[in-house]
């Protein structure tokens, strides 16, 4: 066999621990606090049924051709955003294959390897796979586990003329921690000031099951600085693949012309479906329940952690989402018990793996939606075995 | 409005043309002629509808999930790449949303900006998205239009060492021509000897109509150096944006994951309805109907050709796929004339738009599967027209 030469912009590239961590979660007896799935007993199956029901009877085969965006999708996406406070037309929405494709097309619009660009020292994979993994050199900022993102830091990082930065505003992902209204003002100043455009990583903010909403960093874009991403993967189901970007209007051919050379287009008939969906009225009860769901499930983890773990193992709470961060002493290595716990059926994401220079050994990710209260108490129950095992640990 | 800096690689990189003209031709009462569109009336909208259905039934809301990729639709494409003469294992099968992002996948997998690239002097322009689009140092060789690409052209562009070349096997896009089985065996030799990797698009061989159905050039691979990309796209629908990677099985961690920096995974619902309707046994069937429509619509194209066309005017005659190419003498500028066939409601692509260096303003590439004969025969009636309205030409 030849040795192939790879590109360079190849060579960075590492898989996500977390996707091979669910292919290890996907046997039968393991309780997987790793992923981030929502929970699938509340997937509107039933519903989306009908909505596909209905589109392929009305539609008649076109509904399988190819096709451009879906008009009265678009325009309801930018009819959202209004409604959350960010002025937006529906030719300033592109609709994507999720967040994930909006964070490689806005990565490649603004990014070449070798370029500065600003991320969380502790982040989401996707967006290491988009900056790190596309070679860029990488200015990393701290993030208060209260607060979120280091402001200071922040503009420090903006003063070195990075290419782009990317933050989460809402229910950060691995955090679980949320950005201020004055905090979110402030990134956009710092944006406009600096000319760094900012890319709002938000797939989470209508998981909101506490608190008060707050509107997007987008909504306090003065000079077109600030590019949203959005996504129905978590608001209604992951398998319907579509997300959003909302992008300056004189950026909308350049992006389009990137989403083209991805992959063409999203399937006109998910499209058609989930406006389906959205235009029965039916988001807002479904988002009701799964939130609902989601906060017992929240509040089960919490009082499954206070009941198992004493005063040095800490956690964020946060008020929505999907995440949980915890943080053990120094002492406890959450990859080196990680078979451990494999061997007691229960896995996690150990922290270091959203950690982009390393380090937080002594950290975890815990997802709390996929699994009922009482499997979510059997699953701590079962962590603090492996860890109280550990001899050295606690 | 600060102007954003945009990176390198997105400066190459324009829309095609061809979508801009899907848009001029979704007016209802132009015919087109200018999309790749497979005939919408055979597509198989109730047998998929049935293959959705019961899938929802059976699965449950697990199947609106995040997902490994469909382990039975591998299985299927590696065999269905077997009965075609490739050796093929599932694990060297990655699911993708179609071709082109197969096409995108691997350009990123192989090449940096400012490589050499080998492509055809007239192609897809899909394909000058991921090369040219990419800032690739282009090599073009030309392609003969009765039997396909040059290749003693293709020797001295490899004797370059270019990172990857990108060729069409069957029923090229745009110009209609396949490679014989000499050709295919010999690019293959070639990609061993000089280390090319090749990239083999494939959507089209399944749409053959007429003639003996040729081995991919993967089958002649013996190195590890040839790349296969195919699409149900073409074969089923182009709303289930599915297609198929085979690649060296050393190099699948990685397409893993470029795959999922790119877009994480396809719907699991759309992967496990389309095995569905294959594991019914449908495909077949469904493809006898279909390529029996184009042969009869190819046809039709070939005669309103021959009734309003003298001999200076030129076609290829494909034995499948959904393009032929035509040539007219020098004196038509078929970029020239668009605007006069819009008024008379009728669209094209000029052949210009697939020429990577220019040139080639007398061509234009006629879609035949998505018009009935009827209407294939009014629109070459208008075409000629508006061709003979114009003074100086023919």
């Amino acid at each position: 066999m030849v040795t192939l030469h790879l590109s360079h912009e190849s060579a960075n590239l590492k898989r996500s621990v977390i996707r091979d961590l669910l292919s290890v979660a996907s046997a039968p007896d393991i309780i997987s606090l790793a992923g981030g799935l929502p929970a699938s007993e509340y997937l509107p199956i039933e519903q989306y049924q009908e909505c596909l029901d209905t589109v392929l009877k009305r539609e008649g085969s076109r509904i399988l051709q190819y096709s451009p965006q879906y008009a009265p999708l678009r325009a309801w996406i930018a009819e959202y955003m209004v409604k959350r406070g960010v002025t937006c037309t529906p030719s300033e929405v592109i609709i994507t294959n999720g967040a994930q494709q909006g964070l490689a097309i806005l990565s490649r619009l603004l990014l070449d390897p070798g370029d500065p660009a600003v991320i969380e020292q502790i982040t989401f994979t996707g967006i290491q796979q988009v900056t790190v993994g596309r070679g860029a050199a990488v200015i990393t900022v701290p993030t208060d586990l209260e607060t979120g993102v280091d402001l200071d830091a922040l503009e420090k990082a903006f003063q070195r003329q990075p290419r782009l930065a990317i933050l989460i505003p809402d229910f950060h992902n691995p955090l679980g921690v949320s950005l201020s209204l004055e905090k979110r003002q402030r990134i956009a100043e710092l944006s406009a000031r600096y000319e760094v455009p900012v890319i709002e990583d938000d797939p989470y903010s209508a998981l909101r099951f506490e608190g008060t909403p707050l509107p997007p960093i987008k909504c306090y874009d003065e000079e077109g600085t600030i590019f949203y991403l959005g996504s129905f993967s978590k608001m209604l189901a992951p398998a319907v693949r579509l997300g959003w970007i909302v992008a300056p209007t004189d950026l909308i051919p350049r992006i389009t012309a990137l989403r083209e050379s991805f992959d063409l287009e999203s399937s006109i008939l998910t499209q058609t479906a989930v406006y389906e969906f959205l235009a029965h009225g039916w988001m807002d009860e479904h988002l009701r329940t799964f939130n609902a769901a989601n906060l017992v499930r929240r509040n089960a983890l919490i009082n499954a952690l206070q009941q198992h773990f004493g005063g040095e193992v800490r956690w964020t709470e946060p008020e929505g989402g999907l995440f949980m961060w915890v943080t053990f002493p120094e002492t406890v290595n959450t990859w080196e018990v990680f078979d451990q716990a494999v061997k007691q059926k229960v896995v996690y994401v150990p922290g270091g793996a959203f950690a982009v220079e390393g380090g937080y050994t002594n950290t975890m990710r815990l997802n709390f939606s996929n699994a009922r209260p009482e499997i979510i108490q059997e699953a701590i129950s079962r962590l603090a075995t492996v860890i109280q095992a550990t001899p050295e640990l606690l």
